[in-house]
């Protein structure tokens, strides 16, 4: 089986292994990249990590990751801000540890309505705040903060971030390459405006990362477990793929999969399914 | 406890009462209007549910709910168009019927994707078509056609119209005395674009109905349950209700819940909980 040269295993698909898993079953399988988690990286401690991941000879693709930070100023928001500020730190050295071609991008997921809160206006308000605030940390550590529109179905516990069109609205006072978006089909396949928007992220240099991996329903009782391997729900990635292709980006391509079942397969199995679903339904829409 | 002129209970709140047990709850608490839902009119036959809505002395708000129309050409599109104008009938029939003030509006939901199928907007163009093909019908018996964006986590398998937005781009084509939106504040209350989108239904005089009941998480297993009371969750009704007023709606709001616990509540202590609900989160929202 080939393995598409674009793909990259973000960690999440393999929750519950450690880094050593991880980076071991990504090598095992042929796929040149990964992307990795903070809990893992914590772990086994940040050098380590990056002796570790050095040692594999994959790229590294981004740190996942950052950002609730639509809480009220106060100690819990100076708190994530420093958080934030470990995170691209992690981020960096993890990208200078990486394989050439290693790219040093921290995926931020904005955070939901703070507790109590309905003002979902204001928590975007912040969200806007914090980033203007770690913006200038970030450039100086060369990082570039990935604002990752989530599923609206998320908006009020976990994003209030819900369209690449918001992000990109966000991302627009900065410069391209201190702040861009994450764009992933499970995310925003249903936005009426998502082909126009991949585009306009294109043109405005934003497309930091792109992620692929499927939904279909029913959904499962907890809807953060709802992503499927590629190919395997209703997302048609032909439109989208070659919307981002078109858009100039050129970079690896992340399978990120939170599903039960996913995570109760051993890693390396779940990573060479991974690559073959990639090949069978990403692969077709890349340049040759 | 005073009941606010404007609210009408949608029948999907008391789902499991019929027809009679409806009108008497809805009546009982002093609600004056009331939307239906086609099962249990149909399950005492229209002529009957006329006279029995028309012995209620309420008015009649919507009839819930129609559309399904997303599958390609063949019997199973023409079965749905078929369908869709019996519920178009009903719906003249039912508002006739109401007391004065009443209104003739079907709400649509547009379906998901056809079985099999990836192809979202394909899927979206049959809707399109589908209303092309209604609305001289509706024209015809003085029914306006009410599309209803659904929540995005519907998107694949129940409503491929996902924002109110989308729904007006749809609207555009047709007379507003025809073709008009459905505002229900659960399905569009994450949007980023919801109160210019509401300024603008407003200004093309889209808004057929304005429907209100809350969100919030977790989301029960069965996703379509998820609707609550107004005021029990995080939804701002604020903003999005002055936002109805400003655009110029002056007519009946319903309240529609799904939500196993309303449903098993008896349906008289429902509609009072409902009103309540609504003259708590609602009615400081309006006029005087």
């Amino acid at each position: 089986m080939s393995v598409d040269r674009r793909l990259s295993i973000n960690q999440g698909t393999i929750k519950h292994a450690d880094l050593a898993t991880a980076l071991a079953a990504t090598s095992a399988a042929g796929v040149p990249a990964i992307g990795l988690w903070r809990e893992p990286v914590q772990e086994v401690g940040l050098a380590t990590a990056a002796t570790m991941l050095a040692d594999s000879g994959l790229r590294f693709t981004t740190h996942c990751r950052s950002g609730f930070f639509t809480m009220p100023e106060g100690p819990a928001r100076r708190a994530s801000i420093d958080d934030n500020k470990v995170a691209i730190d992690e981020a960096a050295t993890l990208a200078a540890a990486g394989a050439d071609g290693s790219t040093a991008i921290l995926v931020l997921v904005a955070g939901g309505l703070p507790d109590g809160s309905r003002d979902v206006i204001g928590a975007r308000e912040r969200v806007r705040d914090a980033i203007g605030e770690l913006a200038p940390y970030a450039a100086g550590a060369g990082v570039t903060l990935a604002i990752e529109p989530l599923h609206p179905m998320y908006a009020s516990d976990r994003c209030v971030v819900s369209t690449l069109g918001q992000a990109l609205e966000i991302a627009h006072d900065f410069d391209p390459s201190v702040v861009g978006v994450t764009v992933d089909t499970f995310h925003i396949w249903w936005d009426p405006e998502v082909l126009p928007q991949i585009e306009r992220a294109g043109r405005e240099g934003r497309i930091a990362t792109y992620q692929v991996c499927d939904w279909k329903t029913p959904l499962p009782a907890d809807v953060l477990l709802s992503r499927h391997y590629p190919g395997e729900g209703v997302i048609d990635f032909g439109p989208m793929t070659r919307a981002i292709v078109d858009a100039g980006y050129t970079g690896d391509i992340e399978v990120e999969i939170f599903n039960a079942d996913v995570w109760a397969t051993d890693p390396h199995e779940a990573v060479r399914r991974t690559s073959a679903a990639f090949t069978a339904a990403i692969s077709p829409h890349l340049p040759a």
